[in-house]
């Protein structure tokens, strides 16, 4: 496994290696969820290429860049294991040089959900990602379901931009109890921790009620906020159910809807979603 | 030589096509300037293409869109005479299909000068710049010095987002007696056509007071300012002597500076410079 750290080494070693190349990009403190997203571009590439990065970029300022858990030893630990042929984790200098002045802009889907409540959120995840792409030059790119808006975006930006790569979306992977996997479920005390699996409970029930019949977007959403509004560690940031290409938001689920949502508990948000339809 | 209107058949056309590929982006309504490109293009690599699209984004709601002049047969004859192999020429929707979401926007560049005067203008030429540079995967592209704003929005746009293309710049061509050449000249009446002569005049000016020593900015501007208001048919947008690399305002000129000029000429809004040093 190499390990690269500077844009001109990982363009250089892109020329020499054997396509097709699939990439997973990631901030690292890596769970099983990133290492399936590995496994899968493992089994479809002739060489899988991960990113380290923490983005500064789409962070807010009162956000939690400086904390955000990091253990690069760890992570390189669990790729090399898991079959990756490159890791490249430049520092933030590397990617934003002094004077740095683009960005890549989505404008309806961006100021919704996550772009709401974390404004200049998705203009660091689109260009962050549009630069990885430049850079790595993947025939595949690997994004988790779990972070439904932002996958959407990625898909977005690559066809809107005519990009050269495919995006391939990959099911959330969840703890036994049913929370989806996330770097930041480190935040989490005992306590919190098993609050914190009401997220699943409202996505579980909001497909309950839509196997039984249920279409009323309304009627979704309210059920799940009694139901998370019941556990006292909880805040509802925001419970979403929209269209699942645009992220519109439904009166009715007619045909395919991500149901999402954003909820803080204790001091952690996290955030979570299914597809219905 | 082939002709190409969507981005698919580009695409796959892509793949089969000898490198290196040379690109040079136009507007149409081809003249000396474009074809100049294209010869250089033509020497540097294997295969040369040329996109031919008005691109919509690029023009503020009360600019000329509409009836920037357009002639794409003649436009093709010129680029089969000059060797081009593909000529990629998209319809807007091609480029711009429904539901279109995605920019590429630089700040500080892009805030001054023509983007002062022409807001959203840079927005437009970065988007379809990066959407071409995507389609075309040259490994070079030809820009006239002429837009000298936009050759510097382009470089750094190719540069903050790692892309993977060299950008080259190319000497603006000229008419006998110096008007820079450019498609909106053909919007000059034969007086007009005569006065539009005065930007030259100016630059010339501030090239042969550079060189007997002058490094005060305001002096240059004022003395090119003076001139061209002796021309009644001129009406100054911005003069401006600036950092050739960020395009700051320069208050002496000590390194390399570009000397930048819109004026409106009857109607018809020109633009020239030249670099000093």
């Amino acid at each position: 496994m190499k390990i690269v750290e500077t844009v001109a080494a990982m363009k250089q070693l892109r020329k020499q290696v054997a396509e097709p190349v699939g990439f997973v990009p990631t901030m690292g403190y890596l769970h099983q969820g990133h290492i399936a997203l590995v496994d899968r571009a493992r089994t479809e590439n002739a060489t899988v290429v991960v990113s380290i990065f923490v983005n500064p970029t789409q962070f807010g300022p009162k956000e939690d860049f400086k904390k955000y858990p990091r253990d690069p030893q760890r992570d390189l630990t669990m790729l090399e294991k898991a079959g990756t042929d490159i890791v490249f984790m430049p520092a933030p200098e590397e990617m934003y040089p002094t004077a740095y002045d683009t960005w890549v802009d989505l404008d309806n889907i961006t100021q919704r959900l996550e772009g709401a409540s974390r404004p200049g959120h998705f203009r660091g995840v689109a260009t962050v990602c549009n630069k990885l792409f430049n850079i790595v030059q993947p025939q595949r790119a690997y994004f988790g379901e779990k972070d439904a808006q932002q996958l959407r975006v990625i898909q977005k930006m690559v066809s809107d931009l005519n990009m050269n790569l495919a995006v391939v979306p990959f099911p959330t992977m969840r703890e036994t109890d049913g929370l989806a996997m996330s770097s930041r479920n480190t935040y989490l005390n005992p306590e919190q921790r098993q609050a914190a699996v009401v997220l699943y409970r409202a996505l579980t029930l909001a497909q309950k009620l839509f196997a039984e019949g249920e279409r009323d977007a309304n009627k979704l959403r309210s059920r799940m906020t009694d139901l998370i509004n019941k556990e006292p560690l909880a805040r509802i940031e925001y419970i979403s159910v929209a269209d699942s290409v645009t992220l519109d938001e439904l009166d009715r689920v007619e045909t395919k809807a991500v149901v999402s949502m954003s909820v803080i508990v204790g001091s952690t948000r996290l955030i979570d979603n299914v597809v219905l339809g």
